[in-house]
């Protein structure tokens, strides 16, 4: 325990602010203690409760990885078989959901629908209670209810009957089914998962961020979770990988890559998929993601992206030299979604899939120790001044 | 300029923390510049862009606030008329939300469905355009949309059709309109744009600053507008005054009221309505609104309220000597807002219909100068250890 206390010490003397320092975006300053989530950014490592990412990818599964998150354990075989056995049970959306998901206009942007229904579920749950298992059960509820809502979207966008949740199939392979309307392949099946794991948590994210500070007035579960959805779509964040295809389909050819970022930066233009507020060295999860992209590439028809990705990074970092800039995770999630023949705009609903579960136990964590967010402004506006009438401005 | 700088820096100085501080709560820690709304917490007194809310209250009107909010100045006539006329054109809804709201279950917490309907109202909006002239002009019709959307949602829900904006009324008798079906009394239309100036703008309270951080993100202004949303309806928050009316009721008389305190407080009960991170005085538009409150308690039957929360005050004064626990807004909103016969469930949401200017106003003005808000993490969770097959743990 004082060991623990001394090593918590050291770590907010490390990354808190000197005073004076006003830092925008809170670069640098500590929000919140958690026990879920370990970037090591100068090492390039990252730990869901003391697991590293790698063997997380190797070993585990998305519906695992749940329990991890919410349990801060790793589950013994029948609580992970009655955690699968939950998921499956709600995995169908009620009725109304679905009527309202009818309504919605086919150019929603996925994420607009994602948020709003989010929001809706909220007006169907009828249960008073506050209690931390009621909620927790409220997480479990919406983590299998995203992959439907999102699938749901873009079958009838699409004018196709929604697919009902396949009763046996494991949690990604099942979104691909409600999708696709088929059994995805084995290896298909896997990356998905994969990518839902390597997307569940990442510590103090601006989405799972915006949603503890509304958990944080005591709030709903809901409230706290559309906060995250709506946070996770912007280009800064979740929407990144979308960015990255369009920059790719922009660049389209291996040999393009060095005029276009020579042009790129001329302009002072934000090149995506490089660079991390907290990784200073090669993101774990890009590492992983492009090992996938590799062999997916080689299977199909997309092996292009593949190379001028691949380009791209090296041109990144002989320009940027020792101080590298490293490629991200979104620099490789996008070209695997692609080659899975997912739509661009699915991609920032799939990051949501899995964060989800990030979000949802980082909100149980902190309701266990809950202090309001309320922070202060620096005010540079006018000091006090008398009223003037309308006529005399 | 060097002087308002040099302003800046002492500000920052005496809000920033010490290093090796963790502050719960992002308490005392600087977390945006703003021009718009100054507190100071230890006189008591509250200003918008240099304006004092007492003079805002007497000469100003909910509509000029809004101005004062998004432009940084007080509008010339032209200016108020031209917004004025731009808010009644904006008030009535998309008859396609309107259809939303009519299936929304009627038991539904009118946050949540003011929520819901504010991400749906996303949906509706085609124009790609993000130029501020263009969000601008989607603050202004969010704006002009929240008081349909609350009365709307209201009047189903008691099966009553939803009353059509009046083209006539200002923004606060218009939303007493929609709501009761005829129009207010001239005191009464007061009452409620003095509320909406009260509540229009706080600095960085928690829902304003989650609206920013999923801002932050560069996502879109309905998400962070239903963020907001989503964290003012905590009972932390904006659900306040909800919570101080229920107190109210169970205390029923002054005469319980020393009794009830002490049993609250040997309980470790809080009570609401009373002390503020910011104010260490009393909170002057707690000052404001009592005064409302007993000029109105005198017309209607409802004085009693009045009289236990007068007593409360001095209770509480008493008991906590010169370190005071002074009362703040919530105290006394919720008994003008009962005794002008609005539903219990429905204070937030006024809160909200004001507090939309404010968060829209910081949302326009964090885009001018936007960095992604991601804060840190303290680990205390296990290190690094190997992955454990499941038959073994």
């Amino acid at each position: 325990m004082a060991e623990a206390n001394s090593r918590a010490e050291a770590l907010i003397q490390s990354v808190t602010k000197k005073p004076g320092d006003y830092s925008p975006g809170l670069e640098g300053v500590v929000a919140a203690r958690s026990r879920l989530c370990q970037i090591d950014g100068a090492a390039g490592k990252l730990y869901y409760v003391g697991y590293a990412i790698e063997d997380l990818v190797q070993n585990s599964s998305f519906e695992e990885i749940c329990f991890l998150l919410w349990y801060a354990r790793l589950p013994r075989i029948d609580e992970l078989e009655n955690l699968q056995k939950q998921f499956r049970e709600y995995r169908a959306l009620p009725a109304e959901a679905t009527t309202f998901i009818e309504l919605l206009p086919h150019t929603s942007h996925p994420m607009d629908a994602l948020r709003t229904v989010v929001s809706l579920l909220s007006t169907f749950d009828t249960n008073p209670e506050k209690s931390p298992e009621a909620n927790l059960h409220r997480a479990i509820r919406l983590t299998a209810q995203f992959p439907t809502i999102v699938a749901t979207f873009h079958r009838l966008r699409q004018n196709q009957k929604p697919i009902l949740p396949h009763p046996k199939l494991s949690h990604a392979a099942n979104f691909l089914y409600m999708l696709f309307g088929k059994e995805p392949e084995e290896m298909v099946g896997k990356v998905m998962d994969a990518s839902l794991i390597l997307h569940a948590d990442h510590e103090m994210n601006a989405s799972t961020f915006g949603s503890l500070v509304t958990a944080s007035t005591l709030s709903d579960i809901y409230s706290a979770v559309s906060s995250g959805v709506g946070a996770l779509k912007g280009p800064l964040h979740g929407g990144a990988n979308e960015a990255v295809l369009k920059m790719l389909q922009e660049i389209e050819d291996p040999k393009n890559v060095d005029t276009w970022v020579e042009q790129a930066l001329a302009k002072k233009q934000k090149i995506m998929g490089f660079g991390h507020r907290v990784y200073k060295n090669y993101d774990p999860r890009a590492r992983i993601f492009k090992e996938y992209a590799r062999r997916l590439s080689e299977k199909t028809k997309f092996s292009r992206f593949f190379q001028v990705n691949d380009k791209l990074e090296q041109v990144m970092q002989a320009r940027k030299g020792q101080q590298g800039i490293f490629p991200n995770i979104d620099l490789y999630s996008g070209i695997v979604y692609h080659q899975l023949g997912i739509p661009t705009d699915l991609f920032t609903p799939i990051f949501a899939i899995a964060r989800v579960a990030g979000w949802t136990a980082h909100i149980l964590e902190y309701w266990q120790d809950n202090r309001l967010f309320r922070p202060n402004a620096i005010y540079d506006g006018p000091g006090p001044r008398p009223y003037v009438a309308a006529a005399r401005r």
